[in-house]
């Protein structure tokens, strides 16, 4: 029916949020949807395969990569930099399959200065309240690391603004469903549909 | 859940495109969906309702209202003043119900210049050949007629990139389905949820 590029859907929220969930539920329901895979200059941990979990490369790799602008994004955590390679994306957009990245809101920004037919979606809790229940309810974390991610999860929730689209996390499957209206109506912006009116009038 | 502004909905395509079953069976099925009613000087036809089918109003209440700025858009044919009344549209928006008006592209221009939180959205139909098949199969008119509104099709197909929204009518479900997402879709848009995120962050 069409030859577009896919989508390239930029998915961010607060820790807490449940985009993990969301993306993973995505990508089941979804096959016209791929992950993007990020790259990395760590060492793997056990269990994690290359090109899989992580195109494992090595520093001098990524900085070349940086230099040539073949990252959408990139960052550095503790020595190790972390980043988006544009090369797997472009393929898939250009198979017009539809490709998602999990980011935090400093890579976001990022890719919407690269690519500004990207389609950002902030996933928000209903509340910071119920954010602070769910992150207490893992049990994982001690009250002092909570109050921190709480803090974190503030500033985050102020930078929703810059993105196209807010979705609330409150039930998974609905959260899921309008995500993909998201998709499905980006499809028909006008911009990305020069080449079918084109075809509309040829077609006479 | 939310006390947003409803929607304002502008549909156009050009004649045959299938605007009016689309836009019908788009009201049939969704309940938050209103009708706008359009104000006409022209004096009312047998059956037609006054506030149904049209609000009549007289020219001098017509020209008043343009003054007071109290028509989203209006036109002038056959001496006749026909327009989309702002005050009934208002309302229904403010009671968080999206109204949709169906409307030429000249119309569709005025809108988006006054409400620029308006979404619009064209009805194409796949090629100018099945268009034209579709003219002819109605049997009401002859070829020459039908060819001055295929030139006028091809006219106002070379607007729609004025349009935020493109939807082909192949089929009616389909086309109607699709336009639902973009509702849902636009719902989510950072612009109309500002109110939501102050309302996350102070439910702390």
């Amino acid at each position: 029916m069409n030859n577009h590029l896919g989508l390239l859907l930029v998915l961010s929220g607060p820790s807490g949020a449940g985009k993990d969930t969301v993306l993973h539920r995505l990508l089941e329901v979804d096959d016209n949807l791929k992950l993007s895979i990020s790259a990395t200059t760590r060492t793997p941990r056990e269990g994690e395969v290359d090109k899989k979990d992580y195109f494992f490369i090595s520093k001098s790799e990524f900085i070349q990569m940086i230099s040539k602008d073949e990252m959408l994004e990139h960052a550095q955590y503790c020595e190790n930099y972390y980043g988006t390679p544009r090369g797997p994306v472009d393929e898939w957009r250009g198979k017009g399959k539809d490709v998602i990245l999990e980011i935090e809101v400093q890579g976001g920004e990022q890719i919407r200065a690269k690519c500004p037919d990207s389609v950002s979606v902030f996933i928000m809790p209903p509340s910071l309240k119920i954010l602070g229940d769910r992150l207490r309810n893992r049990g994982t974390e001690p009250e002092e690391v909570i109050c921190k991610r709480l803090k974190a999860a503030r500033e985050e929730i102020l930078q929703a603004a810059r993105y196209d689209y807010i979705v609330i996390n409150d039930d998974l499957e609905e959260c899921v469903q309008e995500i993909r209206k998201i998709i499905a109506a980006e499809k028909h912006k006008t911009a990305r549909m020069s080449n079918m009116i084109k075809g509309v009038l040829e077609n006479a």
